[in-house]
């Protein structure tokens, strides 16, 4: 591990302007047009009635992307009279907003720097809040845990951006992308963890009651049957029977996001144990055959795999929710209709036309993913952005402080610190 | 660390079948017989009243088991005009009998190969459901957090297990099951994360009010109590008054198990400390000394140690809840003598009664998973399940493909191979 | 690293009797005195209104103070009749102060030994409660997130009690004070947990509805202001423009701390904006800058740099908590100022005597807080507590036992034993 970098990150000089200045204006626009909602302020809460929201989660990442998607999406939503009126329900939409633009950094990751990300996030908050509100509002298409809003916009979003940001001699940094033994314990604390929460982040925005039940339901079922279909396929396609870590890991999950749009409709126990085995092996056959050739014939040079765990099972998912929209009854869904299916129930649409929007919903995503990672990609070429270099790639010490390995190292740097000042 | 195995696992060739046999059963025992309960049909939910379970808190564990308990305990709580009727409910259940799978686990880990694991579950999960549905049902037993049917049922099945499956000459292996300072940081975090969850999963089950705030308050103080007597008995038992990483991750959390039956009852915050107390000593005495006696005398090796952190303190759970019961008075439970003990505020039995069928329940749950580990080991032991050989035990690469320890280490490893390729 | 330690820690012989002793104490104590309350006792609760306390999350950590604290607290907020009465909420509050015992550890952290730390919870614990309730009760102060009770408590008591131990050849263990790689990776899952769980610590002691919506809110945005301005910060004030770990894994947390007391206060989505992108300034200054002088100029040694993320978020909270305070009107809180600032509502105080009542607080606490630390120091000092040695200082391996690094060094250990054995 070389311990200097002699390449001029620029971060310094472009990191903390930008960073100030977003949070400037984010400060000053949030002063003009932001203001508690009626479950939040002290004044409006005692004057109306309330849903009786049960926020016992919040999933939460420490980035500029959630303040700025509150603008977003408060602009598109609960803007009214001049003002954008937020509470809760504002944090998790934000949350969820996030949530695609991290997917979209797994696509990147290692061949960017902090200040492109920046720049990535603001654009892509952007295009998810416009993404959301022709889908959600225009549409009235139904995506509850975002199989499309979130998984397949994230994914391609960020794919197309790597496809532009190709680098022809990446594998320079080749030996810096695997994994050691430590991080991929790491890792799958972080896979126990998702696991866990992915029933609540699918049922999250889902209506109180058997809405939340059963997309809680629907999730857990279908990661049980993704996990075990993985790990199945994992030991069938090593030369061994060994199973692969970098499969377990992901492919795992892909449960989770097969069902973001079906999750809250009636698609049965037996369903989403369907749904959940086919994301299993089809992510694992991403990870294993797909992306390889992703880089050598495409040029996706695809850090995380996110079109294995993301991008794929979106668009699965998708797919899924326009079936299982299509096939909705009054009968099987009783009075719940009106909640899982409005548009259906008040007599606006029959089940195939909001099969129909579902499909148009996933169009319209892939096209405005894919032109945004374009645009994005474009704007990220920009030499004054200062991209780590091909052999600097995977380098966690070019952007961060990085202490030793080992005790015995620091012992011993501190000792030839010691000659260095004697001498 | 070797980087072959020559050891044939054939795990390529029995794992993917079994896995894709088991879940095909399953999908195709979904379809027929699973339904969505009135909690989460939506055509059920709006035509019925609701319990309002608060569920902000699901444990799952990635396996087959939750599945299969689904069925197994479906078929015997939630089943009928021939369907099984499923929902959260059904999952929380579903989670604990997993639960005790995993306990199993800890007894045999590291000698056994993940087919072998897998037909374990197949078995236990079974056996788990006739002995909650014997006890719970049949007896009219209490036990909310599942001293007896988790903790007491997981712990003997795997220790009988492990019995069967002695190997004489594992010190082969001993090398490799110790644990260094890295794994043991990660152990803690388990730890920690089960300490602060302990508390929801003993009073999940129990009855909304005063019953969840009981539970949840005498399983915290229990915790606590058995953690500072761990500490203090792992100081004293060291020769140099240092504390042991071991007994911390473990006996700490005795106090969990110990009140698992009792939690719900009226135990006095001084029962719950008392209780604790004397689970963190015996569990810390149970590795220190109990531990090398199992394995030398009665040729049981518990890996993971359950019988210190499961058995003793189950069993002791197991006791404390039939003497709490044999104390129950119409005085002190007032009203709330309904929720915690039905049978006794209809009628049907005195307390005494009642403390016999806890000792009684006790009794089947022992004799059962002796039984059932017992037949589990003969099972196992079958010769076409490959085992890992006596040299190979604790090992991880056998049965995963396991990334180099060191980045040093890639790197040559990348330089030797292509110097393979040009020679 | 070497592996014996010649310093006789005596903790063998202290620290057992010493846990055994306070268990035992506070179990005498607790079958005197401690009662189930009206919301956890099975007869009160069928008798009595309930308020419907969402207790969706418990923070706990494993100590002693817990239990203490429940005593303490427990004197001061629910003992009539001889008996102290405690539900949920005792622990949660029990919680809360366990929280400032921590913190204070932060402070002193290897440099004390086990025996130290138990007679420092003590002592703390004690004088929290004085404080809690001469802010809480005697000054009605609000004080919901404790920036002042929790924060600038644990954090001053802490220092003056590092001061008092100043150690001045400390620098014979400068070299194990450092992170190493893994470490840091660890460290930062500890910080996304925190941030994640930060706005239910906040809000869990407000009042159900608009007051537990609009803390979250305020933490959330807060928060997240700080991360931003610590990114940007660490990168201006490198040398090379890298982020230093230090400061993301602690200064991202000033804005938990900083909304503390102004959380659950009209402060708008804007004022948590300014409030946590302060914060996040002056914390990552504070590790900048401040903390060498504390150590050469005042003889601080800070171990966790406690005063950057809690002395000085913490105190900033409880002045901008003086300020909305006297900022507050009828008009902004409409019937909601009952909850919020029952004694305006009620007529007792105007908005500006209720700053000072604030402010008044603050200086109780410093005041409470040095005192408390002094006697400490002077207590930790006593010859017989064996503290380590300058040259042992944040070595694990006098208090524990710890484990070989990798597994080439175990192979190797147990190779020599056995030619021990053989010679």
């Amino acid at each position: 591990m070389a311990r200097t970098s002699s390449h001029a990150t620029g971060l310094r000089v472009q990191l903390p302007p930008l960073c100030f200045l977003f949070q400037a204006a984010i400060i000053i626009l949030f002063s003009f047009f932001v203001r508690y909602n009626h479950e939040t302020d002290s004044s409006l809460w005692h004057r109306s009635n309330h849903s009786d929201m049960d926020n016992d989660f919040y999933f939460r990442y420490p980035t500029f992307s959630l303040q700025w998607s509150t603008l977003v999406q408060g602009f598109f939503h609960s803007f009214h009279g001049g003002k954008i009126y937020i509470g809760v329900e504002s944090m998790i939409n934000a949350d969820f907003c996030t949530g695609a633009v991290l997917i979209s950094f797994g696509a990147v990751l290692g061949k960017t720097s902090p200040v492109q990300l920046l720049l990535m996030s603001l654009l892509e908050v952007t295009l998810f809040g416009v993404n959301e509100f022709i889908l959600l509002n225009l549409l009235g298409v139904k995506d509850a845990g975002g199989s499309m809003t979130i998984h397949t916009f994230g994914a391609y979003f960020g794919l197309v951006l790597s496809r532009v940001l190709y680098r022809s001699h990446l594998d320079k940094s080749k030996h810096r992308e695997g994994s050691v033994y430590h991080s991929d314990l790491f890792a799958m604390i972080g896979t126990i963890f998702l696991w866990i929460f992915w029933p609540s982040f699918n049922s999250a925005p889902t209506n109180t009651g058997d809405g939340q039940h059963r997309t809680a339901l629907n999730t857990y079922y279908s990661l049980g049957a993704s996990t075990l279909s993985t790990f199945a396929l994992s030991a069938l396609l090593s030369r061994e029977g060994k199973l692969d870590m970098v499969h377990i890991q992901n492919a795992a999950l892909a449960g989770g996001v097969v069902v973001g749009t079906s999750g809250e409709m009636m698609i049965t126990p037996f369903g989403a144990l369907m749904a959940g085995f086919l994301a299993g092996i089809i992510s694992t056959l991403g990870y294993k055959f797909l992306m390889p050739i992703l880089e050598s014939k495409f040029k996706v040079q695809d850090t995380c795999g996110v079109h294995n765990l993301h991008g794929m099972p979106g668009v699965l998912g998708a797919l899924l929710g326009a079936l299982v929209a299509g096939l909705a009854t009054h009968q099987t869904y009783g009075d719940g209709l009106k909640s899982v299916f409005p548009l259906i129930a008040e007599g606006h649409r029959n089940a195939t036309s909001q099969a129909v929007y579902q499909l148009f919903g996933l169009f319209v995503t892939l096209v405005l993913a894919s032109l945004g990672g374009g645009i994005g990609g474009l704007l990220l070429r920009l030499p004054c952005l200062n991209s780590p270099p091909d052999s600097q790639c995977y380098e966690d010490q070019i952007y961060w402080e990085v202490p030793l390995e080992h005790e015995d190292e620091v012992q011993e740097h501190l000792r030839s610190e010691d000659t260095e000042t004697q001498a």
